[in-house]
C-alpha cells in the first residue's frame, strides 16, 4: 500500500440528484493518479458497463467489483438481503485487509433505505477500517450520525433532470 | 467519432460543495468506457495533478488541457481575462470540429463569477456546439437562463466539509 494518505477520510455522497456515484469514480480516477489503489464495490446495482470498461484500463490499481441484486421495490426477500450482507462483508475485508488506499462502497446507503442493511451495519465499518484507509458511502438517505462521524459530506440535489422533458437514458451518461 | 450519442445534452454541475469537478471527471471516465473520446479543459485553475497522471491512461480517449490561470481575487487583470478567453475559444472549437464526443469546461461557471468570462460567453457555447456533442459545464453560480438550456442540472451542496474541523487537504483527495 502506497503510504501517501496520513489519516483516512470518511467521504459521503447523498441526495437525490446525479453524481454521487460519478463523483466516486471521479475520486477513484484521481486517487489512481496518485497511485493508490481502490477497491469500488457495487453493493446493489447492476447496472454500468462504462465505468467497467474504463476500469481495465486503470488496472491494477482500480478494481470494480459487482456486487448485490438489483433495486428491489416492496419488502426485501431473502436472497436480496444475503447478497447485500455479502457485499457488506466483502467491503469490510477491504477496509481490514491493507491491500487498498481507497474503499468506495457504491449505493450502501440506499441499501439501508431498501432495509437490505441496516444503520449499525453501514457505521461498523467506520469502526473496522485500517484508519489510513479513505472510505467512500454513497446513496440517498445519508442520517445524522452517520453524518456527525463523517468528514466530508456533500449532498447532490437534482436540479433538472432530462426524464423531466422525456429524455431517454443515455449511455456513456447514464450508465 | 463513435456515433453512440443521438444527441448531445448539456450538464450542470454547481453549488458550493465538493464533487463538481469530480463527477465530472467521473463522467469522462464513463464516456471512455462506451468508447467515446472526451476533452477535459480546465478553464482557470491550475491544480489538479491527480486527474492528470490517471488521464495518460485513459489516453486517447481522455485527454486534459490546463488552460487558464488560477483563482483571482478582486478585479481581474487582462493577463487572467486574456487566458480565460483563450480557454473559452478552445474549447469552442473542441465543440466545432467533430473529435470530441464530450467536451467538460470545468469552472467555466466560477470564470463568470470572477468577472473572466461574461454568461453570453458561456451561453455561446450552447449554441456553436455540434448538436450530438455532450457539453459539461461545472462551477459554483450557474443562473437561471443557463438552467433553463440545460437537460441536467445538479447542485453539489456541502453538508460538511474537513476544514471546518481543520483538516488538511489530502493529496489523491482534494486535488
Amino acid at each position: 500500500m502506497v503510504a501517501k494518505t496520513p489519516r483516512g477520510l470518511v467521504i459521503v455522497h447523498t441526495g437525490d440528484g446525479k453524481g454521487k456515484t460519478t463523483a466516486a469514480l471521479g475520486m477513484a480516477m484521481r486517487a489512481v493518479g496518485h497511485g493508490m489503489r481502490v477497491a469500488f464495490v457495487q453493493m446493489i446495482k447492476s447496472g454500468g458497463v462504462g465505468e467497467h470498461l474504463a476500469a481495465g484500463r486503470l488496472a491494477p490499481n482500480l478494481e470494480i467489483f459487482r456486487m448485490g441484486r438489483g433495486f428491489v421495490i416492496g419488502e426485501p426477500d431473502p436472497e436480496h438481503i444475503g447478497a447485500a450482507r455479502e457485499a457488506l462483508e466483502f467491503v469490510r475485508n477491504c477496509l481490514r485487509e491493507g491491500r487498498y488506499d481507497m474503499v468506495i462502497a457504491d449505493e450502501v446507503l440506499t441499501a439501508v433505505g431498501l432495509k437490505l442493511l441496516t444503520v449499525g451495519d453501514v457505521e461498523s465499518l467506520l469502526d473496522d477500517r485500517r484508519p489510513e484507509v479513505h472510505l467512500v458511502l454513497t446513496g440517498r438517505g445519508a442520517w445524522q450520525r452517520l453524518v456527525d462521524r463523517a468528514d466530508l459530506v456533500t449532498e447532490m440535489r437534482s436540479v433538472k433532470h432530462p426524464y423531466d422533458k422525456g429524455a431517454e437514458a443515455q449511455e456513456g451518461i447514464e450508465f
